[in-house]
């Protein structure tokens, strides 16, 4: 049976559809981490200002090869030079571009993340240098073993909240891994996708300090906080060196001009922003107890929009991830199947916080599943 | 001075902009080949669907990673299986991807011919093994010299039509380059970008052939016939075994949701095809005719939506082209400096055909600009 995880993600409607004989458009989609709350009203005032532009300008005309009006706002927003930043046709082309770029013979890689780093890799024969993580330790490294792997690679993944854990690394000790991969010349890729989700003020990112570290690269996403994955839009921002390398490697006209238009008008809606941080501030507590108070369940304290779990050995069979995703999938309910994840086995599974309806049709779905496999017997 | 094709390619309004101080939006652009016709009404309406969509499931949902819909619809379209159709963002992106997956030590380029072929052999260290072609003989090599071409690469680019020259090798010829390739394990990519313009009916493609020829894969592009460059839309067409080497190095999502569903829609306007066909079957000689006409300009008789043109040496000084596309500049036109392509000099400019009353206002421009280099004395 086809893996829903059969293109390496979630949020893969069409294969759930096939595999489950419903209609795609008809699940409630707990594998995707897509902000419940958006796009942004600007999003959708952009989209009917290109359906209703005679001269079809957006539509018609190839995009801004250099996306200039995207960049800068964005510059202006995070307080750093237009030459620091660029725009990618969502975050899975800057990974792609890094691994041609920089063109490392040693890749470190945190097990478990984000399949995609390892995949870059991979299909450019790049060595993979795995640093394991544990439950116990919330999945995070300990400091001195993620330096001595910092030492070890030539370029370094740190997913910062990292996904499908959803926790990061405390700041010093990522103060500390930029230090040690300036030293060594190492690439410290900080995948930084689900930041904005995090509350602002704390000091948690590199971004204001990335003059002292000419080799670290940090990477966003603006289709998650968004909610605008179907028009792909991510951007890295690095010293202008690094972004000038990554930008050699870009195809022409990689952002579309729908995606450039309609991320220049989410940017400014402080609102949505607020309204997005307390809808979380919320629900993920909430969800996060609800689905502690499962049989067979324990939830890793997480900080993004999603929730690693673990169910209990053997709770349906000898792949309880897979199990489950079934049980659900057949409810019309899709969440990940954790085993896809290197580093993961069949006992997790990571489902997104969304709104406080869906949240409740998911505990409930997934009470009904454990509840009759506890009756059955596993 | 900036090149207005300093990101390599036409189109390119916002340096236009910069460079002669006018509204990026205002300028009259014979520098980007797309139909003027379009997009066809069934893009629009995907447009208004997408905007009233209360759901917004084609922004907020992750994108079909497989393109499954428009897949299948190009597939029965063009009578192969979907197995041998990759749906790509833009031509550009399906280009760059035959770079990798094939890994040619030897790249044929035609000179001259569009110049990411040779930007994607660049970037990689691929050597570029170009085969050069002359005005006098439409810019079209002889069989003989192309089938020694074929024998001495790995892989080989041939527009179909070519461009910037609009002309094409005889179908015979085309033919004879597919079956030494296939005997000498050569990957022929063929680049169709801009064969549906031409008239249908003839034996112009090697589609219906491409079981011959394992080693043959087609290049082709929905931005420019269905105008939606700003979506970004390719495909290419090969044996199965091509199209999975291709998507192995495909980032996920690499197609944006919007480009999936007006892709699809564009797809079933015959109607729209037939106005094109008709409104280039006459404009494009009506233009050529005009060109032709003014002092110093000899205008290539290309099939395709666009013409390559030859002005006089000296005309305005040593680099007509530039000169010409800085005086059309002023005037609110951009149009495209030949120079720009490996194997073509300071002598060619392209422009696009575009609507009869833009057509006399390029040719009104043109003329003002060369009879007043007349007067001043070249």
């Amino acid at each position: 049976m086809e893996s829903l995880e059969r293109y390496g993600h979630g949020g893969d409607r069409w294969t759930a559809g096939e595999r489950f004989g419903r209609e795609a458009g008809s699940f409630l989609d707990f594998s995707a981490n897509i902000n419940p709350l958006g796009p942004p009203t600007g999003v959708l005032d952009i989209l009917r200002r290109i359906w209703n532009d005679p001269e079809c300008s957006t539509l018609s005309r190839y995009p801004d090869p250099a996306a200039r009006s995207l960049r800068s706002a964005l510059a202006g927003r995070l307080g750093v030079d237009p030459e620091q930043v660029l725009i990618g046709n969502g975050g899975a082309e800057l990974i792609d571009l890094l691994h041609s770029a920089a063109r490392p013979r040693r890749v470190g890689v945190i097990h478990p993340s984000f399949a995609e780093y390892e995949a870059a890799a991979r299909k450019r024969g790049q060595e993979i240098v795995p640093l394991k993580t544990e439950w116990d330790r919330a999945f995070l490294p300990e400091r001195k073993a993620l330096l001595a792997w910092i030492r070890e690679v030539d370029l370094a993944w740190v997913g910062h909240p990292n996904n499908p854990t959803g926790t990061r690394i405390p700041f010093e000790d990522l103060v500390a891994a930029a230090e040690e991969a300036t030293r060594r010349g190492t690439v410290l890729a900080v995948d930084e996708a689900f930041l904005d989700f995090l509350p602002p003020g704390e000091e948690i990112s590199l971004l204001p300090r990335l003059e002292e570290f000419p080799t670290t690269i940090l990477f966003r996403s603006m289709t998650k906080f968004y909610a605008i994955p179907g028009l792909r839009l991510g951007y890295a921002v690095a010293a202008p060196e690094w972004i000038r390398k990554l930008a050699e490697w870009q195809i022409p006209w990689s952002v579309n001009g729908v995606a450039q238009e309609a991320g220049t008008a989410a940017l400014g809606d402080r609102e949505f922003e607020e309204q997005t941080r307390s809808w979380l501030a919320e629900e993920r507590p909430a969800l996060a107890r609800g689905l502690a108070s499962l049989p067979g369940v324990d939830v890793l304290p997480g900080e993004a929009n999603y929730l690693l779990l673990r169910v209990a050995e053997n709770v349906g069979g000898p792949i309880p991830s897979r199990w489950l995703q079934r049980e659900l999938g057949e409810r019309g309910i899709m969440i990940r199947d954790g085993s896809t994840y290197p580093g993961l086995d069949g006992r997790y599974v990571r489902v997104a916080v969304r709104g406080r309806k869906e949240n409740r049709r998911l505990l409930s779905a997934m009470e009904d599943a454990l509840f009759r496999a506890g009756r059955v017997g596993s």
